[in-house]
């Protein structure tokens, strides 16, 4: 059963349970925010389900509320940010707001991060930076036990499912694509084997290398593996979360293989459009180019061309007016958190 | 009917046909070496197949040889790179060369082009930066006449086939991925086309929208277009190619509909690794995350896994020993430059 709520409710109780978990207010919204927002923009798998997981991992230590978020070291135009394993959007966020200074100075800036936790939604960080007037490109690794993406041509899983999102201003609504080099995630497969359901063609292949549309054929034992972005030419999806895995690990002095690797490998690399062309200018010429695309036909005679991002700022605009679909597992679980940090539960849910 | 040439033979050939349609003799030298390179790495469609195509435009005015490449602005750490219509190669490489030393200099760079005519193989940029020891990123787009791509859910070529390349230095062969952002390059639409053969599916649309593996249905009239990479997730592949036209047009001030637009939009992002950590360890977590792997055991028990650039430099080193591969065609189109432009055939192949 889901039920929707207000998005002010949530973000209030949300900020309330960081809070009362021990984090600082500060911090204690800009993760509320950024959950609540991925769920208010569609992105629900990176949303508010993750409010009480979050809320676990801090009671099991491995998020650190309040923990610095620190420049490790500054060299030129690039920065490495350690984020203390503080929440995952506390760390992602003041290692963007790092890029944003940085490409402020010089035009383009290139930061990474350690010890950063779970990012949720990649593309908010990219749509930070575009807010700001940047062009941003954004990656993020994930250590070895989440490595179910194959290589090109393999059995074994060696990546795991490495998104990219890239952030660009326009007249309007920045455009913002955020996507994994896998066909799909992990948790799609999850949601079919859940739902007793055959996966599509190409999503997976089984431990012996074979397609597979049985889901338990990617689970096992013996596991199978997501398959690369790019079917037939899935060497351009595996050479893309290839690149994910160099920018978040190896570029950090981190082996791929280290086992004690927590959290998310992020890299953001911002560049400062006016650095080029008068920033009216470029976002005039943005407008043109998302017009022209949007001007082909759509194959769909029902349907349109969308911008990346277009959709999630329209589930937005609805989500804003009609509240956020909840589910009762994710609300059952938000309500055992209450209590056990001892949030009155009743002052943002009277009735 | 093919017959094999010794690389030296050909790249001897080519520079003084460039030198004789007006190249100062050290870009005859890059041009002729960078498409010679490509078809000793197998990447024939770029190159010794286009030495009659420059050869022809220089005739046509198109590429002018000679014409001076420079910084139409430098800003902190970016750059535009004016390439005067010069060969591709010529204003690519130098372009990468002002990456290259403003990335010794802030640690990252970004170097957008204009002017610059068609830079071949987008790679050999990528892996002349990683050749000094940096990680860079590479985009190319191409003018509205090329625009042959598909955006996700539409009917009408809106994108040309935006490759995007990157480079990162190991401690042996560079890390070099080199691919476009649609499913298959036009050329290999007309391959088919010219064998009479029926394409994979997956690759192109009719004009009605309707996927098609009829090659006809892709040249029309009326023009169908080439998918997007990505299959069931193309917008995966729209979104990587949306990003390569922003870098290449929008950032250097230039409308995507611009039909006077000529050549390559070429965006080169270099990072200095050795900022974020010492270089002699990058390389060797290079090499470590190589050999991970490459240690997935390969779904074809004959097969291998391999790593983005590694099929290309075995050719390399192939080609090296037994002569490149050349086409009658090709090699009468030559034999015709040199006799319109009255170098000496017999000095470069005696016999």
């Amino acid at each position: 059963v889901t039920q929707r709520y207000p998005h002010q409710t949530i973000a209030g109780l949300a900020g309330a349970l960081f809070r009362a978990a021990g984090a600082p207010p500060d911090e204690a919204a800009i993760t509320a925010d950024h959950l609540v927002t991925s769920s208010l923009m569609g992105c629900d798998s990176h949303g508010i389900l993750r409010i009480p997981e979050y809320l676990s991992l801090v009671a099991d230590g491995a998020i650190v509320p309040g923990a610095p978020v620190v420049i490790d070291h500054r060299s030129g135009s690039t920065a490495l940010v350690d984020c203390g394993q503080n929440f995952g959007p506390v760390g992602a966020t003041r290692a963007m707001d790092v890029a944003i200074a940085i490409a402020g100075e010089s035009g383009v800036a290139c930061v990474t991060t350690r010890r950063c936790n779970h990012v949720a939604r990649l593309g908010a960080y990219a749509e930070q930076a575009a807010g700001r007037g940047l062009i941003a490109i954004a990656t993020c690794n994930s250590p070895i036990g989440g490595h179910f993406v194959l290589p090109w041509g393999g059995k074994q899983g060696r990546l795991a499912t490495n998104p990219i999102a890239y952030g660009v201003p326009t007249g309007g609504d920045p455009i913002v694509a955020d996507f994994a080099t896998s066909v799909v995630p992990e948790g799609k497969v999850r949601w079919y084997r859940n739902s007793g359901l055959p996966l599509p063609p190409g999503w997976i292949q089984d431990a012996d290398g074979r397609p597979s549309t049985d889901p338990n054929a990617f689970y096992g034992p013996p596991r199978g593996g997501l398959l690369p972005l790019g079917g037939a030419v899935g060497y351009k999806g595996f050479a893309l979360g290839l690149l994910v895995e160099i920018l978040g690990s190896v570029l950090t002095g981190i082996a791929s293989t280290d086992a004690s690797t927590v959290g998310n490998g992020v890299c953001f690399v911002a560049i400062d459009p006016a650095r080029f062309v008068p920033i009216d200018q470029f976002r005039s010429l943005m407008d043109d180019l998302s017009a022209y695309i949007k001007s082909s036909p759509p194959t769909d005679e029902a349907g349109e061309v969308l911008m990346p991002g277009e959709k999630e700022f329209r589930t937005k605009r609805a989500r804003l007016e009609e509240g956020i679909p909840i589910d009762d597992a994710t609300w059952e679980a938000l309500r055992g958190h209450a209590a056990r940090l001892a949030v009155d539960w009743g002052a943002f849910l009277p009735g």
